[in-house]
Parts: structure tokens; C-alpha cells; sequence
């Protein structure tokens, strides 16, 4: 057993396209939500659990990570970086770390978000010699994810990522895991085709010998799809402590819901109502009269006076016109080959996009990013970026 | 002179196919005009004048009439239920009472609004003998009801329905009788082809022997057209006590009129403007920003954030999506062959009906229940029952 | 040197053909700027010069200055008119003037805003034998004026009007003059082919014994677009004294920024947000949730309820259907044979124009006096006076 402090390793390098387009211009890890990059939300708790030294696998867009985190002073904590210049696979992602670690380790996903006492927990398993552990959380779904099968003595005996058949239990892998430096060789040994995951190491361990289940069932937030966005902002806002809402200057006769993070430097107009579950970044401007209602609004956009903003969300810079409505029912989305059916996302506008006034986006429309759209338009289904949506 | 309490027969067993949509699914005097049904306020009048005994002709849609009243309990009275389950005009309505009276007694329409004092002044007459006895009251345009020849006794000599001519009196049938149980034999021996009306029966007593008048100019409503469902509902808030508003709870920076009528009930989100002459009936939702004015929104109606809805009549349950707007000027409306011209209704929209967001109706449109319109459409003219509108 | 009364002749006669349609009903001097027409910000400049005696040269649709002015002395002021009939240039319109005076006198334009302290200097040259001098002030874009080269003396050597190749100074002819009777035989006697100009006439003094420059570089404000309107407008009521500023009755949950023009006969409904830069015109309409910011609405104009009108001019009596968008961006807008870009102008309304609901004026859109547009519709470009635009 160590008492020598432990380091984590998160994996942020991947590109997250079932998020696009907002993963265009940032890695998924720093899609923001209640106005903070989820890896921002992931470092915290692992800082609040009292981890002093982070290695951040980076790859794509990685130059928006580093300029965000930087050493890591802001956070507490010691932030160092390593590049995975392609992605394949988290167990490729982990031997990447292999030089910054010489002890026992964490490694975390840097989009998806647990509780710093889930930290706290593998890492005192760790620390007791229990490596390789691995978190194990329930789901609703869980055939989307990892499905964990342990034996009696709390032990994974098991890992089946995505079944295509039914399954018998809703306990999945939770993505947080602690290794001790021997598992890199175990990575290099991993016998697979295509990517090189954790999973496949680890049930080749837990085969051979088992892996320790870390039982939890926690904050578990994670973002497969676009609309996960929303969800995953509300949870976040309902449980904030009041630090996510800055104290921004707002006009006349503005409403706005108790369950908000506002950024507080953003520039409120007279008789805008802010719904609930709504955050809204740094240097964004709600216009006089618009309605924003669960809704994610990224840094420097713009919603238009007397626009009506909801289940929605909208980039960076992105510019939605006056009297412009966003807010459609449930929707039918395509994504890669598999339709999903009542989604409650309205529409999802791309970073520096345009949307002229009095235009409507139905549900679940998807706007590119850097797309201009004229005044008075109808937006259906998806525009790729840099597109110019004419009228008529 | 008979000191016997008096019946009032209330004829309600009508369709109303001139107030389609909304009598797709209610019966004419159910469609509710300041949050209470037309025959509601027919019954409360009757009530005020001490009759405590009601009996309802009922037809087309009666399990909705039946389900309101009841026993009549909550209005103070007796009610109870004859069934006329083919319309063939007034007097063969008032025929399917005969089992249900023994003395003299009254006739009201089930969707004319009357002042309590004049129920209880054709009963002073009845008693006094004076039966069959009629009111008659002054409009501004005569030739659309049954046009009273009088003699200078103040009896009626002659009514005309609806006559092409030109006439020289604004005198009509006020729709409010007194009888004694002889009119049942004059109704059956009365000479007709089509349907058997009380005003055949009483022309041919009038030519006999004299109708006495009595001579009303108290409130006397009257709901032929959809647009008259403003005007009536704007007179009956306009004269209202008070009772008619409840005390919802209302968003930040509402502003509401004085002359509203508002249940208890609804949700009314933020920076919403309910200006006058509008009544929103039982758990209707106005969201954030909307407009409504000079409207009658149904129970269970949701109007969307940043809607205008003026001039307009929401039925039950229909949804109006967000920045939509339904707002329009004078129309002119066709009601089977005949154009109406400058009339001020924006548009009607029937129940079960969904109208996306940022869509337009135009002035006088009338959307069938169960329609679905895309966000984005406008809409002109009359659309069927559940149609599906799309763009483009 | 004269220490008579000087009178100041006012040159009000032209169309002013580059702002239709606002030139349509009335003549340009007569366009309202900060709630009052260009024409009586000159006569007060006047008046608070000191000057007792106005001469108004009118021609165009006179009937709207004779109207409005009378005999001065709302203004403390006489005011005489001469007709000029056919508008041949500024030198032929004051020859009109010639009858109506006997000394030295003054020129300004009836559509370019100064101060009144450049009147009193010219005026005191003029007394102080002077004559003719002229204004001149610097501008950013000085080749769209009469470019003014002088000498070391101070006096004006040559002016060039609308240059065409580069100039090397910034100097032009401001418009506001002081001559001596003997001006009147100098324009006669002036060599043109086309219009009469008063340039031409003071380039041949000049070159013959100079032309005395009053140097300024106080307020100067031309309108020579319809764009001007705003800036202007915005001008003159960033400088107000808040006397153009009425106290309107306001609806709930008004918002206003400081810095508008509001008379003191409007209606504003609940719920409206009125931006800075913006004046609202006598017994104009602004109704529930509307946002009008940076826009010039003319009297008994109505905005519709929730309609957003930014960086628009709304002239007399025009209607703004409720929830129509006249809210662009950057125009780019044709002027006769001009192409100009990036203009912030989102729109113009002519007089008496209505638009329906939930329509959208697209950047730089130009709507005639009198047309009729339906609910719903798209508009972009310019639509001639009267026409009709319907939907799809």
C-alpha cells in the first residue's frame, strides 16, 4: 500500500464527432456546460478529491485545452500535458501517459463527469493494492455503454461494450479507473483488431485474475449526443451551489429563473425572461424582449431581441436574429446510421453562425458552424458549415 | 294565477355548425365565453330569478352538457335531463318536455345571454295568466332573427324569420317564452313543412288570439358567428363582478388588464402583456412574453413564449408555438353562402389543434381541431379537421 | 457696417428625390428628426441667433411649411414666403428672395442643422462689410460637398463640388452664407449651362476678389440618405435638453433608455422596450412587447405588438404588423446610379404603408407610401409606393 500522492490521468485527445458541429472548432472535453468545459467539471472533482498532479492526454484541438488549464495553478492542482496525436483507442491513450507515471495512477475520462468522492474511492483502492480497479455505476440504458458482469466478491469478471442483444443488469463501466504502473505492459500485450481499448485489457485481467468493481451510484454525467447537452446542463445548474451564477448587469423588468449559471460579465436587455436549466456564457447578449429557456449559450453569442431561445443550444459567436423562434417539440434526429425519435432539442446553432431575424429553426435542426442564414427562413434537419441559406 | 314554482324549459340539444370547429366537439352552448359555458350563464340567469326548478332539452353532445351540471346542485337548482335526439326545430324541442311539466312554464335558448330580470318578468306574466307569452327586444340589425309586428296593446301579431325585405321595426323574439301546458297541443296541430319552430305555433296563435309581449331592453347576447364569441365574451367581462377573476399566479412583470377574466388556475410565465377583453379559461398556460388581447383562450390551451394572440379565439387543449403570431386585421369570413366583410376576428383555432412556432395566421383563419401545422407556415383561410400543414 | 435687423433667407423648395419615399408627401426639410422637422431645427438655430426676420423660399409640397410654420411666431420669429415654382438651382432660388430685401442678409439650406453660433458670426461678418462670406467646416468624406480651397487670408479661392479625383483637404462649404444685396445682379450675371448654382456665382467672386470664409467646426448635420436619418436623429437627441422629451402615459414594465425622443401623445404598451436613439412621433402607437431602438418613428404610426423595429425610419401613419421583424444588419443599398455598402440601416417604411404580421424586412428594404403587405411575408429590396405584396 502507498501513501505517495497519485496522479491522474485524463483522457481528453478525441475529437467527438456525433457532436458535431460543436466539436468543429474544440475537442468535445471542453464543450461547455453550466459555463464551464466539462473537463473543466472532471479536474475539479479530481482536485477536490485531493489529486494534486493531472496529465492531460491532448490531441485534437489540443491547443484549446492548454490555453484554458495551463499548469493548473487556477484549479489547485499540477497539470501536465501529453499528446496523442491520433486516437486509437484508450488503452493507446493511457501508454501515452507512460512516461509522466511512476506509481499508481487514475485515469479518467475528460467528458464525463462524477463526483470527486468516486475519485476518492478508487484512488484509496488503489493506494490498498486493489489495482486494476474500475468503476462500475447503473444506468438506464445501458447497452449504449460497457456492461459490467462481477462475480460475487465484487469483481468484474466482465466487460461487454455496446451489446447488440438484451442484457441482464444495468451496471456499466463508469469510465474512472486505477491501475498500477504494470498495466502498460498489459495494454502493449493486449491481444486485439482495431482500436486499442481499456476494455479489451481490462477483460483479459479480469479473465486471468479479476478486476476490482468500485460500486457507485453518484453523479454520473455523460455526453453521448447533442441533446445529452441539455440534460447534462440542467443536472449541473440544479446542483450548483450558487458559484456558477455570476452577477451580471441586467436591464429593466428581466426575469429569471432561481436554476440558472450566468457568466458575469454578459449583457442583458430590458423585459428578457431567462427560463430555467438556461446558462449563458461569458460576453453573450441577450437582446431586450427574447426569451432563453434551457438552454446552453456559449461565450460572445448573440440572441436577438424578442428571439425565443429553447432547448437549445448555441455556439460560440453565433448570432440568432430578432423575433428568430428556437423552439420546436420533440424531434426526430439522425445520427450516423440510427434515428432517434422524440428528442427534446430544439436546435443546436454552430460557432460564429448567423441566423437572420424572424427565422425559424424546427426541432432538432442542426446549423454548421460559420453557416449565414438570410432573415425570414425556415432551418430544417442539418446545414453544413460555412453554408448560406437563402430565402425562397 | 297560479303561485306554483315555474319550470324553465332551456332548449341546448343544437349543434351550431355555424360555430365550427369549436361545436366539433361540444354542443354550441358549451362553448365558453368569459371561462363559462354560453348555457351556464343562461342557467345562473335563470337561477337569479328564483326558478329552481330546470329542464334541459339535450341532443348533439349532451354527455358534455350532463357532465357540467349534473343535478344542478352547485347552481342551486333542479336540473334534470330530457333528450331530443333529432333536431327538428324549437317546438319539437319543447314537445320533449310535455312529460316533464304540468303547469305553466318557461323557454329559454340554451345560448342566449338574458338579465335575470327579465326571467323573472315573462314569469310574472305567466302567472298573471298573460301565456303564451313572448320578449321582445330592439337590435341594431333586425333582419338576422325573428323581425315582431306588435299591436299598439302590446301584443304580438306577426314574426317573420329572418326576412330579405327591408323592415320597419328593429323589434325581434327575444327567445325567452312563457307557457302554459296548452302550447304542447298548438305545437303538434301546427300547420308546417320543414321544421315545426315556436315561432310557426306562436304566428298562429298571434293571428288568433294575441302572443302578449314583453317589451326587454336589458343584455341580450347572441352568439350566431365565431366572431361574435369577442364581442359577447367582451361584454360579459366588461359587466363582470369580479367572480370571473381568479388569482393565478402570474410571472414577473405580467401586466394584465382590468377587464380580463382569468382562472385560478393557469400558468403565466414572465413579461407576459393579457390586455383587454380576454378570458383564459381553466389550466391554460401564456408563456414567457406572449401577447393576448381581446381573446377567448379555452381550458388546457398553451400559448407560446413571444406569441401575439389578439382578436383571436384558442380552443381547448390547442397548442400555439412560440413567436407565433395570430394578430391579423378586418377579415372577411364566408359562413356557408354568405360573405361577412371587415369582421375583427384575427382567426380560430379549434381544439386539439398544434400550430408551430413562428408561424402566422392570417386575419380570419379558422384551423380545424386536431390540425397540425410546422413552425414556419402561414396559414390563410379555413383548414380541416386533423389536417397535417406543411411548409414550402 | 450695418446695424440693421439682418433677415436670413431659408432655402426649403427642393424634393429631395434621394429619400423617397419620404420625399413623397412631403418636401425634405419637412422629414422629422428627433420629433421635429429638419426645417425647424434651422429655424431655432436661427432664432436663437438673434435673427428676427425669416424669408422661406418653398416650392415642393409648400402647403406642408406653410402648414406647419405659419407667420413664425410660435418660433418668436416673422416668417415670409416666396414660391419658388421650378427648382433650377440654389443661386435661381434666391432670386426669389430678391422682392423681400433691401440689405444685408443671410443663406442657409433648410435641411442642414448648425449652430446657432455659426449664424451669429456670419451674421456679424456680414455687418462688419464681410459680404459674401460663407461657412465652412471639415467632414470625414468631404468629395460628396462642395470642396473648399482658400488662401492664407482666410478667404475662399475656389470650391469644387462632388470632385471627382482625390482632394487634399477636408474643407467644405458648410451652406450657411452672408451676402449683400449686390449678390442678386452677381447671380444674374453668372456664366452657367444647367442649374443656377450658388457655387458657380461665389467661384467667379472669388476668383475675381475672394469669397470671406467662416471657419466652423461645430454641429453640422446633413441629411443626404435615408441613413442620415439615423445619425442625425441620434445626434440631435444625444445633445437634447430632454425638452424633446414628453411624459407620455407608459404601460407596465416600460423600458427606456435615456437617451430618446418620446412626444408626449404616445401610447406604449406593457412590456416595451424603447432603445436608445430613438423618437416616437405625435400620437404614434408602440404596442405590448414591441422593441424599438435606434429609429425614427413618424407621427400616428403603430408598431405592432411584439415587432421588433431597430435601425429603422417608420414614416406617418404607417402600420407594423405585430411580431414583424424590421431588424437587419449591414445593407447594402442603390441610390440612383450609387452602390453603397455597409449601411446600418434595416429599414424604411413609407407613409401610410401597413405591413402584416409576422413579416420580416430584410437589411436596407424600402418600402413605398401606401403599400400593402400581407402577414407573413419576406421583404427585400424596394417595393414601389401602392403596390401589394402577397405571400409565396
Amino acid at each position: 500500500m502507498s501513501e505517495d500522492p497519485v496522479t491522474a490521468v485524463i483522457l481528453a485527445a478525441g475529437e467527438g464527432r456525433r457532436l458535431q458541429p460543436l466539436t468543429n472548432r474544440r475537442p468535445k472535453p471542453m464543450i461547455p456546460v453550466a459555463n464551464r468545459p466539462l473537463l473543466e467539471h472532471v479536474v475539479e472533482a479530481v482536485a477536490a478529491a485531493g489529486i494534486e498532479r493531472i496529465v492531460l492526454v491532448v490531441g485534437y484541438r489540443q491547443e484549446r485545452i492548454r490555453n484554458h488549464f495551463g499548469d493548473g495553478d487556477d484549479w489547485g492542482v499540477t497539470i501536465e500535458y501529453v499528446e496523442q496525436s491520433t486516437q486509437l483507442g484508450t488503452g493507446h491513450a493511457v501508454l501515452h501517459a507512460e512516461s509522466a507515471i511512476d506509481d499508481d495512477f487514475l485515469v479518467l475520462n475528460g467528458d464525463r463527469i462524477v463526483d470527486p468522492s468516486l475519485v476518492s474511492r478508487v484512488c484509496d483502492r488503489v493506494r490498498d493494492g486493489a489495482a486494476p480497479a474500475m468503476a462500475v455505476t447503473t444506468v438506464e440504458h445501458p447497452r449504449e455503454y460497457g456492461v459490467v458482469t462481477s462475480d460475487g466478491d465484487g469483481r468484474v469478471t466482465h466487460i461487454e461494450e455496446k451489446p447488440e442483444g438484451p442484457v441482464d443488469t444495468n451496471r456499466i463501466n463508469a469510465g474512472v479507473y486505477g491501475f498500477s504502473p504494470g498495466i502498460f505492459a498489459a495494454i502493449r500485450e493486449t491481444h486485439v483488431t482495431g482500436e486499442l481499448t481499456l476494455t479489451a485489457t481490462l477483460n483479459e485481467i479480469a479473465t486471468d485474475r479479476g478486476v476490482t468493481a468500485v460500486s457507485y451510484d453518484g453523479r454520473w454525467l455523460d455526453v453521448s449526443n447533442l441533446w445529452d447537452l441539455l440534460t447534462v446542463n440542467a443536472g449541473l445548474i440544479d446542483e450548483g451551489d450558487g458559484s456558477q451564477r455570476g452577477d451580471p448587469p441586467l436591464g429593466d423588468s428581466v426575469s429569471t429563473a432561481a436554476d440558472v449559471a450566468l457568466a458575469g460579465n454578459i449583457r442583458v436587455g430590458a423585459n428578457v425572461t431567462i427560463g430555467g436549466s438556461t446558462a449563458i456564457g461569458s460576453n453573450a447578449t441577450i437582446e431586450a424582449n427574447a426569451v432563453v429557456e434551457n438552454a446552453v449559450i456559449f461565450p460572445d453569442a448573440v440572441i436577438g431581441a424578442g428571439a425565443v431561445v429553447r432547448d437549445a443550444v448555441v455556439a460560440g459567436n453565433a448570432r440568432i436574429g430578432p423575433n428568430t423562434t428556437i423552439a420546436g417539440g420533440a424531434a426526430e434526429m439522425i445520427v450516423g446510421d440510427a434515428v432517434h425519435r422524440d428528442i427534446e432539442l430544439s436546435g443546436v446553432v454552430g460557432d460564429n453562425a448567423s441566423i437572420g431575424g424572424g427565422a425559424t429553426l424546427t426541432e432538432g435542426a442542426v446549423v454548421g458552424d460559420g453557416v449565414q442564414a438570410d432573415a425570414g427562413v425556415v432551418i430544417d434537419g442539418r446545414i453544413t458549415a460555412d453554408a448560406v441559406v437563402r430565402r425562397g
